[in-house]
């Protein structure tokens, strides 16, 4: 092995590290509310201004080392530090908390002839990766950004100022925790390394964009390892969930229809998971219905007490799109456990909650971070046509741009036009 | 050089001339009226169903070779055309044409304290690649797609669909050209070479997104060479245009503030365009003022004219962001010549247009595609707390997701919630 494939296997080790623990982060910070996100900044711009002077004594050292490198003037300009400049980012949090929440706005909203009604909410964008120079107020201003709308954010400064950056990431953090976040939603990478910035390129899946903050130098060295993005969905594993409210007519419906009228296409539902309160009662009817029309029923052991000629179902089966007439089939405690089944199984595709109960499908709806949430609905609906949108080219699981059905209203960017009479800047 | 080598070389060529042909062609199209863009479609439409013989020819060829290579029964259905399938892509056509154009659309409009009214407003995507299996009407859909969204497509299909893929993709050719749009707005790979996926992933700004339409084996193919999308600009060489009809006073303190309120900044100007139907009453004092405030002009033989100690433009200036007080000024014919002068110099950030005639600016802000497009106002207000977005990370010039200044509400993602009361898919 070469060195460089060592330096760049270290360097994939760390981030994936740092993927995993922002990942888990997110979930907790996305589905905060906003006086708590608030706080944090709240919280985080106290901590810099009362440890203003440990901050400077910090940004000293950085400052000496940089001296040593001969580094000019306007770059050592950039990396210090001073009590006003201090304060301005302690302001800057709370300006930014002062903004609007941006996660949990209904964008757009309609209803379908057959009476469906479709919002298109706000949510967070996930992980964001932020690539910046030796610049350490970047560090508290994008991190207050990245927070405010739910974000992780894994941060990658410039050496050069490192104790400083460094001093002000951990600020961010116990602000997070004095507001009973994750802190790991501000992560700092703490290597020289330059391979972590083709790492943090390469975690597709895990950092959900990147932002390079900083001149042309910069933005060219993130760009060279870059690719273009790709919209698409590996796999529809998609959920149904039948609540302990659900009504019994419907759930059996809707489940024929999301596993069985249709089972090639990304939208069949392939796992069903059923509140223990109301397994006895609908299960057995539900999979006899299933069984009759042709699907492989496997469950795990509380389904298959109810149902005993279902297969056992593996770990594997939850994993699992069959595309086929197989169904896995679990019994769940409560909707958490159903929300948390759907977290780590599922592909962000579409999943179905069946309730009567507004609190609990409220609870689905905005908890399930998929591309698709429903309530009361086949998962077969997840298509541009049954939306409305026309033709589409396909259902998009990632977080960007398009998400969802992609029709030609998705194929589309879109520009700010300014209209003034002679307006100059002051 | 080794095989492989050589062949990504050669994947490369072929994609950078395709992609090459599909901006040319991307820019006709995307400021094409609607009415033009839904004509190729029904002439498409009509051409394919002129020649069901010929394309059940090809597509005979594809099977027999199909046949021979003991593909899946699966595999050889979707690789099937009939009298009815050709029809239903014709109709698909059709229905595609019959929506609402997804472009011009208003997505949003405010004012600002200072009289700015700023419009959020949709625009083609771009160039769009759409990689998919030995599905023929894919490439009909996807394509239809496309164009009317204003995009030009470049079609990368199955190896074992070529012979009818082709056929399909001349079909759509020569309906753009009946409309009088340019046929290279869609194109077709025509290689069965694998490195071409790989380079089409790597063609980062002459390819905006990338689409794999098909199961799973495909998508992870492409995924597998996918990086996480970057938002950033590379550089704003952002213009200020005098038009025949500006207001002198305007045009003087606008040019004096875009350039040097700041000029260190990305949304500083960085070249001047005048009229030359008034140059020489206004370039002159504008000049003189500019000079004055310590600025450098470097001018056209034309600009040199009205101001002989500027010094003299190369042709590199054009494509310099100076970032210091320095600009760049040529005077040209006309407001096509300006726009023309900013897509083949400009960096898609910011441009500015001062004028008193309402449809010479109303064409700058529509056929200029750039992040901003302003009239009358300032290019230095390209800025997210002067747009009223509260604190920015950047400005994007890339046309996915976050466009123009990246605030708080563009860290965010959606999506859809659909609140049924028991509906199935039909």
């Amino acid at each position: 092995m070469t060195q460089t494939h060592a330096k760049t296997d270290a360097a994939t080790a760390l981030i994936d590290g740092l993927v995993r623990a922002a990942r888990s982060a997110q979930t907790a910070l996305g589905s905060s509310s906003f006086a708590t996100r608030q706080k944090a900044l709240h919280e985080a711009a106290k901590i810099i201004r009362a440890r203003t002077n440990d901050i400077l004594a910090s940004n000293q050292k950085d400052l000496a080392a940089a001296a040593q490198s001969g580094l000019t003037e306007a770059f050592i300009d950039r990396l210090t530090l001073t009590e006003s400049r201090i304060e301005e980012m302690a302001v800057g949090l709370e300006t930014i908390a002062a903004q609007p929440d941006p996660i949990g706005a209904e964008l757009a909203r309609w209803q379908r002839p057959n009476g469906l009604d479709i919002t298109r909410q706000s949510t967070p964008l996930g992980v964001i990766g932020v690539i910046y120079e030796s610049r350490p107020n970047v560090t508290v201003d994008a991190a207050g950004l990245c927070v405010l709308a739910g974000n992780a954010v894994i941060l990658r400064g410039g050496s050069d100022s490192q104790h400083s950056a460094s001093l002000l990431a951990e600020a961010m953090v116990e602000g997070l925790q004095a507001a009973g976040l994750p802190g790991a939603a501000v992560q700092i990478v703490n290597t020289t390394d330059r391979a972590a910035v083709g790492a943090m390129l390469a975690a597709v899946g895990g950092i959900d964009v990147i932002i390079p903050r900083g001149g042309k130098s910069l933005v060219e060295r993130v760009q060279r390892d870059a690719r273009v993005p790709v919209f698409a969905h590996l796999e529809g594993i998609c959920h149904l969930y039948i609540d302990k409210d659900a009504d019994p007519d419907k759930a059996k419906a809707i489940t024929l229809n999301a596993k069985m009228r249709r089972t090639g296409i990304c939208g069949a539902a392939e796992t069903l998971l059923v509140h223990q309160q109301v397994a006895g009662d609908m299960l057995p009817a539900i999979a006899a219905e299933l069984q009759q029309a042709g699907c492989v029923l496997r469950g795990d052991s509380a389904a298959r007490r109810l149902v005993p000629d279902m297969q056992i179902a593996e770990d594997d089966d939850w994993r699992t799109e069959y595309l086929d007439a197989i169904l896995s089939v679990r019994v769940v405690d409560s909707i958490d456990m159903a929300i948390t089944h759907i977290a780590t199984y599922g592909s962000g595709h579409t999943e179905s909650i069946i309730t009567e109960a507004d609190d609990a499908a409220e609870n689905f709806l905005q908890r399930v971070d998929s591309a698709i949430v429903m309530r009361n609905a086949s998962t077969q609906f997840a298509d541009g046509g049954e939306f409305g949108m026309g033709a589409e080219i396909g259902i998009a699981t990632g977080r960007l741009h398009a998400r969802g059905p992609v029709g030609a209203a998705q194929l589309t960017s879109f520009k700010y036009v300014v209209r003034g009479d002679g307006q100059i800047r002051s």
